[in-house]
């Protein structure tokens, strides 16, 4: 189970006050629950068997199947909510190096310019039996372009023109540029979804297919987004109750309170890229028209020690939500034997470490939670399962939120003016007049 | 050389503003210059030479030395200030592993309580010659604390009591507990200095034996940090110009105009840590009496993808600090061949990551700078010296900038809350009340 616990939301937004505005906000919920509201189709992923049933899972584990014969080392060409979403699983179930099992491992490119990042990629694929799979909806960001660019020409150089060929995966839209190389060059191609926006893409083949290769049991992850999924259309549950919704709705009492920024706070470093997924997924559909609270995160006890401070007693615009796991896995538990010295530390003789960074947690939020609201999602372990659960209640979340704020969830006007400097500087045809206007202001 | 590059600031806060206010605030920066404001002794760092003298340096690099030649692994056992500078430090010189001379490391412990991580550092270790290095002003944080205990049983069980004692390292204050244990046990004891507060240790020997083992050119660091010092004793230079000042007095104009957030922006991946290192100086030192930037980062071009749609469009309270660094490395540069097949990216033919890394920044400051003042810091190269002058110009500024704020640099008033329980929740003696109390509410 995935929970929302409310007992820490101090003063400035209380349960009860949750609840009335779940009464005023009615509207907003049902028009998500009669899938009314579909802008310009971006809804898709609401509907989680449309992106993943059991055939395009079958498919998937196929051709992952496939892969995992001829390659060690898959390299995810991707950027935004083409890798953000895979790499948090993946780190949050566990991987070593990239890898679940040992063997198969997922490694990043196409998510940086940067030659040094680059260059050590290409160093470490040294020695290995590489697949890249290039995800791009649209295939005009550069960072994935040039990045399959090089990597393609490594692939070609290293294996020869034929058996590269098999070793090249892309995702794209059906009907894409990218789709007619495919066909044109022997790769393997598969779906983006169309009406699925690239942060909401966490359920869809452009990730189950690096998960899989990597070892983990999308199946699980699947039914985890599926049982939560079921909860939203439960016609007979009081809408009040829905965890998803009460946490889209606290953001938005935070908000009237005054609050600008979220950070999501953890104290399991394997949360660590799980943050930057929720960053973009918020941050992208929420910060617009000048709205909207600032995603950010904080990887605790370690942050506590830099961020912890500001957090208590600095400028009071922050709430801070929690993730937390209820239950240890084998490898979360490890106990401290007693001192041969004195230390001073004889309060710690054979408690586990489980125990004292579960301390640490609700101390810190027993102290936080008096300056400010601090909600936490519980999962009862943190598995496949739970983390299907995580990224549709939160997708869910989000979309209710930006609803709430009165901002479009899936759009994002503010990246056209980098986006649009960034064809023109290196000289992409069609932006000459652009360039020449950037060159006489620097 | 360190520059302040002036030139986006945008309508919001200007660089005749900045003069104007550099005049009205001169008593700050004659105070900072005359060294009368010795905030209980925690202006120690000012003075580079009081920290990193010469004899200082040649007895770490001597230390360093003899640890070298037993040692492939050096762990790093602290949290916060005792790790942040080190670890920034050699991802900026662009360590790969921990080490920069591919044979000896910087690995990290004592900066968790996750019992999974503690487990991977542990099974990092087999196989490797190790010496630990336990850094802690005041021993009582659990963080190292459990780790030293957890550490110090696994050397000697690997190399025996004897042997074990002489792989032990410990950086505290003279006087305290933890160098008398040294003392007793046959540890090597290094110095804490007591008038530096932790997060302004970078040039001390805290860091500098760390980054000396993993082969950093720390006599260049110093070298570096000494320079930035002397542009701010330089009596005949004109206040208004001194660069960490002027990075100061924007900050403070940032906060009138009603800015809340600062991001600190690079588009090369190795400021990573450098961004965390930032991240607490800044947000120790200023978030307190409600005041305060928030300090965040943003590690671009990537995260264009995700934070870009909030910093051009979303709620307007960010300045944004870019890091650049003018001459690449001979790692910095990678050419991209022309395409075998038709991607459509024909004008990267033949370019530079360099350059469309560099495209990619000017394309973005010019689009953020429309709606944010966004300041550059400007190196001429990534290096030792460099690091040594952007550590010695940060730690400047923000004391600077929180003596502008009206808050003090050197306390942290607010982590007084969560600490204590986190002693009373495991059971430390003396916190026996403070337990019970928590325990009711829970």
């Amino acid at each position: 189970m995935l929970r929302l616990n409310e007992k820490n939301l101090c003063a400035r937004v209380t349960s009860d006050e949750v609840s009335r505005a779940s009464a005023s906000y009615a509207d907003v919920l049902a028009c998500c629950q009669g899938g009314e509201e579909r802008h310009a189709g971006s809804l898709g992923w609401l509907h989680v068997d449309d992106w993943a049933s059991d055939d395009t899972i079958a498919r998937i584990e196929a051709l992952s199947a496939r892969l995992r014969e001829g390659a060690d080392t898959f390299v995810l060409i991707g950027v935004g909510g083409s890798n953000n979403a895979s790499r948090a699983a993946l780190c949050a179930l566990g991987a070593r190096g990239g890898a679940l099992d040992g063997a198969h491992r997922v490694v990043y490119a196409g998510n940086t310019l940067s030659a040094f990042e680059l260059r050590r990629v290409l160093e470490d694929l040294e020695g290995r039996e590489v697949v890249i799979d290039c995800v791009a909806k649209n295939f005009e960001t550069l960072e994935p372009g040039s990045s399959f660019r090089l990597l393609r020409q490594w692939l070609v150089e290293r294996y020869g023109e034929k058996d590269a060929a098999s070793r090249v995966i892309c995702c794209g839209t059906p009907g894409s540029h990218l789709e007619r190389l495919c066909r044109a060059h022997g790769y393997t191609f598969t779906t983006f979804p169309e009406p699925v926006g690239g942060r909401y893409t966490a359920l869809t083949e452009v990730h189950l297919l690096p998960l899989a290769f990597a070892g983990a049991d999308v199946r699980a992850l699947v039914a985890g987004a599926r049982a939560e999924e079921a909860l939203l259309r439960d016609g007979t549950a009081d809408p009040t109750t829905n965890a998803a919704w009460r946490y889209a709705l606290i953001r938005r009492l935070a908000w009237d309170a005054g609050l600008r920024v979220e950070l999501l706070s953890f104290f399991e470093p394997r949360f660590r890229w799980l943050s930057k997924w929720y960053e973009q997924l918020f941050g992208e559909s929420e910060g617009k028209d000048g709205r909207g609270l600032l995603p950010s995160s904080a990887e605790y006890s370690e942050e506590l020690h830099s961020l912890g401070q500001y957090v208590q007693d600095g400028t009071p615009q922050l709430m801070e939500t929690f993730l937390d796991v209820l239950e240890p896995s084998a490898e979360d538990s490890l106990v401290l034997g007693g001192s041969d010295i004195d230390d001073r530390f004889e309060y710690l003789d054979g408690v586990d470490f489980w125990d004292v960074n579960k301390a640490s947690f609700a101390a810190t939020r027993a102290a936080h939670a008096s300056a400010l609201p601090c909600p936490t999602l519980e999962l009862d372990r943190l598995d496949a399962e739970h983390l299907g659960r995580l990224f549709y209640f939160l997708m869910l979340s989000c979309y209710l939120s930006a609803s709430l704020l009165g901002v479009n969830p899936f759009d994002q006007p503010g990246v056209e003016a980098y986006k649009n400097n960034m064809y023109a500087l290196p000289g992409k045809p069609g932006y000459e007049d652009r360039k020449a206007e950037l060159e006489a202001r620097m």
